[in-house]
């Protein structure tokens, strides 16, 4: 089976079954967007609440859940108004937009993250990429802005924004946060929630959405104290990695290594990343994804985001779409937090005492209001917040080799000179200082999650689809059956299925079709347990059960269904093993 | 303690402890946004869950999930273009925006829905209604439609909107799902997610919000067969009515009838309807608001939205707010589906077999494209859509009687006349006929839900807050205290947090100021059971339990803990009757 083939046969059966398909079908699609069916929503909502149960129950988490659409200030000081963008280009001839660097790396083979436009159209040029429909010539590219625009209330001048990740809706609520994790670091919230990124020109099925689900986690820290407690538990599990220092090097394989290794290598920076990346290894292979077919590839400087120290990709080989990239571990530093700070002016900062009180001489830059309103206007205040929030020593120190500083934040560059502050050095006595959390952000995407899933549990046995799902993600957990449509045996086997419905599981009856049309139509979308009521039932009130894997039936006594099904699903018990207990 | 009293109270609380919040804080809030905090979001999930365990699981409807974002052509088809507006008033001195209807109601105490806009400026002179802002004139009031607007991709003419209601999503699939139903009426269709809704000027906190999540199920029965198979399981239930037919004769109180008579005497008029409404009393008294604090208020014609027939509003006492709604049951009839196929084009009807088949006359409406196009340019084709849809002895009486046809559809009405149709009678044998399903409609607003459950829950007792969630609703299943910080207690009650985590209770744990004191931050928050560790824990194994509303106590061996909870949380056993379980 190719692997073209393998992923038509799944997007057929998802059509066919109700897992998912293109919205919008009826007005000829929308690209970019899919309704989950039946099947798919249940199937989807398992992930999420696995997800929850694994790191926001079980890692101890704060779980919060904020709007999609944002006021634009947001968003100007997280920095997505100015680098939230990819490069479009257009047809000369027919006029459609398309991505610039994907067409390029259609056309070559590699990857091009992090051109500038005039490298990006000159590679173009050289490649000779043209329209994907027409075959015309294609325009220099430009960046599009990918947030989805809106206005909030009757004014059109209060812009707002669908909300790309939801990554902002947790450090906006930073300070309040803090307050609940009752003041100490660290700390980490997690969101699980729709997210809206205006793709220039989506063609990747549920691979690239302009709505999807992200779930994520800012973990907080002190950068001055960056300790995982928790790293013993996992420092000799092994990791699948493609670090930057490899990767540099040439290599091209994933290297395997412990915890420990990558940490004292330097391959991974930061402890709560490792740690939260064992956790994403073993959670992607509780969705049926073998740790072997995962490995974590390390985004270089120039393809890394804007707000980012290190980050690591965490990918899976899936039949069409090539390598994909199921989730980041993006370490954020402490640039999101302060950027609210200077926006909004609130002191997102955390104070960590002293043991005892310390007298120490500090250099203050202070601000020079006027000079500043002059050159700068109205941004006036936010450089100087942002002017405050600066090693005073890197300012000073820049002053006097060159001048100025080159003040850096929001995607904006301010020319600062010694008009503009007053610097003076003073001792002070200091009980603690404040600090700029840093933070580590494990970033899932559950669409896609969604769908490896699917894949790899894709199988078929004598011709036929066997979907493998892990039994506690099944949409339909047990699926009941009368033999035939006679001699009362509908009536018994609705007796089951209520009683099945009464003990909290998900139950489908059907008496539609032969017995082995039935188990076909459970096995491909992963039933793993049908119980089948016969004439034998009707005698010595017990049930056939059918394991979805291996074919194989036991007998079970009516009364003793609902345990044997809590034993199979709550505690894992093996098929083979339910005959034991009943 | 006023009305006002406890809601101030509560939403202390929320914000304190961390169960919700307005968005947006530190820029200064944005209002008809609210943020869910940890405790709020794990409560919300809870909801929901319960709603789809009860609507989805036991009913055996099916779920979806489609997309917020929606391309024109779907609200241009279901009517929200035009008519999903409110009328907004702009005060001429400050310039401020108003919904001019609420600030009627807010000045006379009176309901206004349905006014068109000269009769509401009318009243708003007449009642001296003014800025509330500035004391300024209002203008004369304006529709403002409430969606809230983007584009798609890179091109600015690609309009799409955000849905202020999941039912488009269902509707624009019915083709698909009515082929997972296996062709076969009657099925009903679940959606929960979060909607959009460009509110004038919202100022009531968690009650009306911009952005929010509807819960609702579209059902779709035959109309000439609109019997519901499960109505006897539901006919001697008690429902609070204010049926419009009383409502006219000026009645305000509800009267308590059985379904049986609802329908009897028409107050009701689908029996699907009646179905589900017991159904959503029956869902709200699970979360804590019994039966007699609830009723069903029949909308007025003029109130109801453009689709419906009948609407009834689950209305519920809150204490600042007023009586509110928490969940709608239109009888949406087929305007729906009808508008789907008259803009894309596909037909959206079912087939219903006769026993055998049927030789009829029938009148045929052939449309006379031409003509259509000269009066209707673009958008004849929909025009001669719509004219196939209707019954044509309606188009040839009116034609007959007046020289012509008013086609009403989407928003618009089409002046018809004998130019645009040919009329033609012809003899056919029918095998059955194609019907356009009706559709009966619960929706629930979570956040109300939400709110509602915190309000109902909210108790004191001894001057403290004791929040008496249903068990299965708690944020916070269980919490782990050790008496002391000392003697090795924590260590054991760490062991035991960690045993109950391994058994799947969401569990917290506290060791930080006195037992009293955690006691009581847990009741605030509505966790039933806390458990603690103390010196006799090290001796005998044994733990106390307390259980919130009663404060009473009991001792379990640690051994037999995760059973006793279990039997509490799954199995709803009284606490006072666990003593004997262990």
């Amino acid at each position: 089976m190719s692997s073209t083939d393998k992923c038509q046969k799944i997007m057929e059966l998802a059509r066919r079954r109700g897992f998912f398909w293109q919205s919008y079908e009826i007005y000829g699609g929308e690209s970019g967007f899919i309704d989950y069916g039946p099947l798919g929503a249940l199937l989807k909502r398992k992930i999420e609440q696995k997800w929850i149960d694994e790191f926001v129950r079980k890692e101890g988490l704060m779980l919060i859940d904020t709007p999609i659409i944002t006021p634009s200030i947001v968003f100007e000081a997280s920095g997505h108004t100015t680098y939230f963008t990819d490069p479009v280009t257009t047809c000369k001839k027919c006029g459609r937009k398309w991505r610039a660097d994907h067409l390029l790396e259609e056309k070559t083979g590699e990857s091009f993250e992090g051109l500038t436009l005039e490298e990006l159209y000159k590679k173009m040029l050289e490649n000779n990429v043209r329209c994907p429909e027409c075959g015309g010539e294609l325009e220099s590219p430009k960046f599009f802005n990918e947030l989805f625009k809106t206005t909030i209330g009757p004014y059109s001048e209060n812009v707002g924004y669908g909300r790309p990740e939801t990554a902002q809706g947790i450090f906006s609520n930073f300070k309040r946060l803090y307050e609940l994790a009752r003041g100490k670091l660290p700390f980490g919230v997690a969101q699980a929630g729709r997210c809206v990124r205006n793709e220039i020109s989506p063609r990747q099925g549920p691979i690239r959405l302009r709505e999807l689900t992200i779930m994520e986690i800012e973990f907080f820290f002190d950068p001055e104290n960056p300790k995982c407690e928790k790293i013993f538990e996992v420092k000799n599990e092994k990791l699948r990695l493609l670090p930057e220092k490899l990767l540099l090097d040439g290599v091209t394989e994933p290297i395997e290594v412990t915890v420990e290794e990558a940490l004292k290598n330097g391959y991974i920076k930061s402890e709560w990343n490792a740690y939260f990346m064992v956790k994403a290894k073993k959670f992607v292979e509780m969705l049926g994804i073998p740790s072997e077919k995962q490995f974590f590839k390390e985004k270089l400087p120039n393809e890394r985001a804007h707000y980012s120290t290190q980050t690591y990709d965490q990918l899976v080989e899936l039949s069409r779409w090539g390598t994909v990239e199921l989730s980041g571990h993006a370490w954020r530093s402490n640039y999101d937090l302060k950027m609210h700070m200077v926006y909004s002016g609130e002191d997102l900062r955390v104070f960590v005492p002293y043991n005892k009180p310390q007298k120490v001489r500090r250099l203050l830059v202070e601000p020079n209001k006027k000079a500043l309103t002059k050159d700068f206007g109205e941004e006036a205040l936010r450089v100087s917040r942002l002017l405050t929030l600066t090693q005073p020593e890197f300012i000073r120190k820049s002053l006097d080799e060159n001048g100025f500083y080159e003040l850096k934040g929001d995607g904006k560059t301010y020319r600062i000179t010694f008009e503009h502050v007053n610097l003076k050095e003073v001792e002070v006595e200091e009980k603690g200082k404040r600090i700029i959390p840093n933070v580590a952000e494990p970033s899932f995407g559950l669409d896609r999650l969604f769908y490896a899933t699917l894949e790899y549990a894709y199988s078929e046995k004598d011709g036929r689809v066997v979907l493998k799902l892990p039994r506690e993600l099944a949409p339909i957990e047990v699926a009941v059956f009368p033999l035939m449509t006679k001699d009362g045996l509908p009536e018994k086997a609705k007796k089951v299925y209520c009683m099945l419905l009464d003990h909290g599981f998900m139950v489908e009856y059907d008496e539609s079709g032969s017995i082995g049309r039935r188990y076909a139509r459970m096995d491909e979308v992963g039933t793993p347990i049908a119980v089948t009521i016969d004439h034998q039932t009707l005698q010595d009130n017990t049930v056939t059960l059918r394991d979805r894997d291996t074919w194989e039936q036991i007998r079970v006594k009516v009364e003793k269904l609902p345990l044997t099904l809590e034993k199979y699903f709550r505690e894992k018990v093996d098929f083979k093993d339910l005959a034991k207990l009943c």
